[in-house]
């Protein structure tokens, strides 16, 4: 109780150093928004570009180091590492248990651990504990260890981590009340709950929701398509029921470090209870397939030139980033179908305002020169400040798995 | 062009005569929201109970018949008959069809004809309209044909018909015209769209994101129910983040007219085109199973009780409509689990303060005596009139299907 009480007054006064492992995007995200509370913050990775970065701010509250050796300075140490599938898609724990056994060796007595990456039901428990426990400091008593799952939506200008509620629940009681007072230093809303599971799962929950609603409007929409219904008119009419129901859009697939992801940290475990989640294995089967719904759209569309000899055909992708205004290629649709085209012989560039270059592919300007050299414009990523109007004076054929033309066409009366 | 003008006056000058076919839950609150804007409403049904019911009110602008002759003295008439499914899980469109054919039997020059029933996608130009092209009147010259999708939601305090945006189609332009006006006569919100097949897939998607969200969760909860974790929880704490998540939660399975009925219609359709909806299937499946897991349940409790000589163990199932302050029973998964527990020699009685009467037998006062003598209490649906306290009490175990003991508890400090 004694280190409880220490730190409880620490993070009361506000005189703590927080210590941010991993400094992406959830990393970064949440640094700032401790740091803006005017709270010592030091982000601790192995890039050395992410660290400079943050170094070259000169700012008061936040800094960042490569030396690990640091985390013992610290009084809280908020893991933020990636949490990936590896080739079998199942759960790829290297960075977590990484960070953890850093921080493991270099663990003092008062500390709070508070694992924010997303995870596996269980992980805080049954992974990160035993390898806290090497140091042989005891929980609850010497350290204390928390979950709280990000909730970082990159460009969402509405909500950042101050103003979106943050779900809280820690090992054992000091340790759960150590996280609370903590987040509310910096969250306006905490949310505690009764355990680190509970935690876990809410934060599966969200991202299977949105995978399942997503995958469901693409498996509709072959369907509608069929039926020469536009999908995107339906969802935006039953949008307007006033309860029940929230939009989710079709498109080329979702890509990401969590929706595409999470789910398969779920059927990995449910795998380990013998319990079979048909609904979200339907639903990453829908998912993983859609960029091989587009692909087989342009095919079609391609058919004569690609068996006219000596022509390689030629394929403009827009928007290669996972999502609007990013520019994180992590599990982007886009790459996915840029592959499986160029499996099939097309010559494949990309126009994005955020991605300047992949793998030595230089961004294309949308000069006329460029778009009427196409056989085929496809749209995957519907940034706001790409020039629609270039593509639809071009007068190729366009795939648009993002509705933007119509949009487009509708604001400038086009 | 003329019956058309014409009937936008009348409209627009209020002096219509608009018939509503079928005055249930959803023909009835229709028949109420178009009384109420001061227009002459008439409610047609087959069943004097209704129709004495709507006459005995004495109301100005509203009476009823079970005539269907006066069809043909109606301005406008809205079907709102039931599209059930039959046993093979097929639509059945006898209502429908012969609502039509008196319609069409009845139909006068410069009617509007709108379908308010849910069906599947295609039924207003492929069964209604040659039905009543029958009466050798012309679309959109003679007569109108639009569809507009029921949004009615029994027992639901905030939205009516009225303050509910109302999707509409007309099946050509005139048909469009003069239904969008109509409704404005007496909704707030009109919200037209392209094509009456865009119209009623509106209203099948909206069913199908209710089903396959509900079957989602409760897919989810075998996985939560196996690790420990209390899925309500869970999904109040999801419900937290305040954007891309819509709380659903677990149950014995979702009934109604709707929900279970129209992904049967669509997966019908979605069959005749060749296509798989794998999702749908798998969410009505998941469904279809509630009621069977929930009596799994029972009998794991029950199961000395089963097994003792002589004695038949004893259930009470409390709430048997389909959702909460409603007495309606359609498709009610408190029905199914009674079936099923009957099957294995249960005897089965109920208690719910909106259903006196289920097929002879009587609704149970929650007495002391009632439920001491039971084996197990089944909470099938959460009325808020049941006198939980009494349940919490009796010392006999339950199965809480809705979670509404804890939520008692919590706001009793019980």
């Amino acid at each position: 109780m004694e280190n409880a009480a220490t730190l409880q007054k620490k993070i009361q006064e506000r005189k703590i150093l927080v210590g941010i492992v991993g400094i992406g995007y959830v990393g970064g995200s949440l640094a700032e928004a401790i740091s803006n509370a005017q709270i010592q913050t030091l982000g601790i990775d192995i890039d050395p570009q992410k660290v400079n970065a943050i170094n070259n701010q000169n700012s008061t509250f936040l800094s960042a180091t490569l030396d690990p050796a640091k985390l013992s300075e610290c009084d809280i140490i908020c893991i933020c590492v990636p949490t990936p599938i590896n080739e079998l898609k199942q759960p790829d724990l290297k960075y977590l248990q990484n960070a953890l056994a850093a921080v493991s060796a270099n663990l003092k007595k008062g500390q709070l651990i508070v694992i924010e990456s997303s995870v596996a039901v269980g992980t805080t428990r049954d992974v990160a504990l035993p390898i806290l426990r090497k140091s042989k400091l005891k929980i609850g008593e010497d350290f204390y260890l928390a979950f709280s799952p990000e909730r970082v939506d990159p460009a969402n200008s509405k909500f950042n981590v101050k103003n979106t509620p943050k779900v809280v629940a820690g090992l054992e009681e000091n340790s759960h009340h150590l996280a609370c007072q903590f987040y509310r230093s910096f969250v306006d809303d905490v949310v505690p709950v009764s355990s680190v599971e509970t935690a876990e799962m809410t934060k599966v929950l969200e991202n299977v929701f949105r995978l399942v609603n997503i995958s469901l409007i693409n498996e509709l929409s072959a369907f509608t398509d069929a039926a020469g219904i536009d999908m995107w008119e339906v969802v935006g009419a039953a949008a307007t029921k006033p309860y029940g129901f929230l939009a989710h859009y079709p498109g080329p697939g979702v890509g990401g470090h969590c929706i595409p992801v999470l789910p398969y940290y779920l059927l990995d475990s449910a795998r380990q209870k013998n319990i079979r989640l048909p609904l979200v294995e339907t639903a990453q089967i829908i998912n993983e397939t859609q960029p091989k719904k587009v692909v087989e759209k342009a095919t079609k569309i391609m058919n004569g030139k690609l068996k006219a000899n000596g022509h390689t055909p030629k394929v403009l992708l827009v928007g290669v980033s996972y999502k609007p205004e990013t520019a994180v290629l992590s599990r982007s649709p886009a790459l996915k179908i840029w592959k499986l085209l160029e499996k099939q012989g097309v010559s494949v560039s990309y126009h994005d305002p955020y991605v300047g270059n992949i793998n030595g592919n230089s961004s294309q300007k949308l000069t006329k020169k460029v778009l009427s050299s196409q056989d085929l414009v496809i749209i995957t990523t519907d940034h706001k400040n790409i020039k629609y109007a270039k593509i639809i004076k071009n007068d190729k054929p366009v795939i648009d798995t993002r509705n933007i033309l119509a949009k487009y066409r509708q604001t400038h009366n086009n």
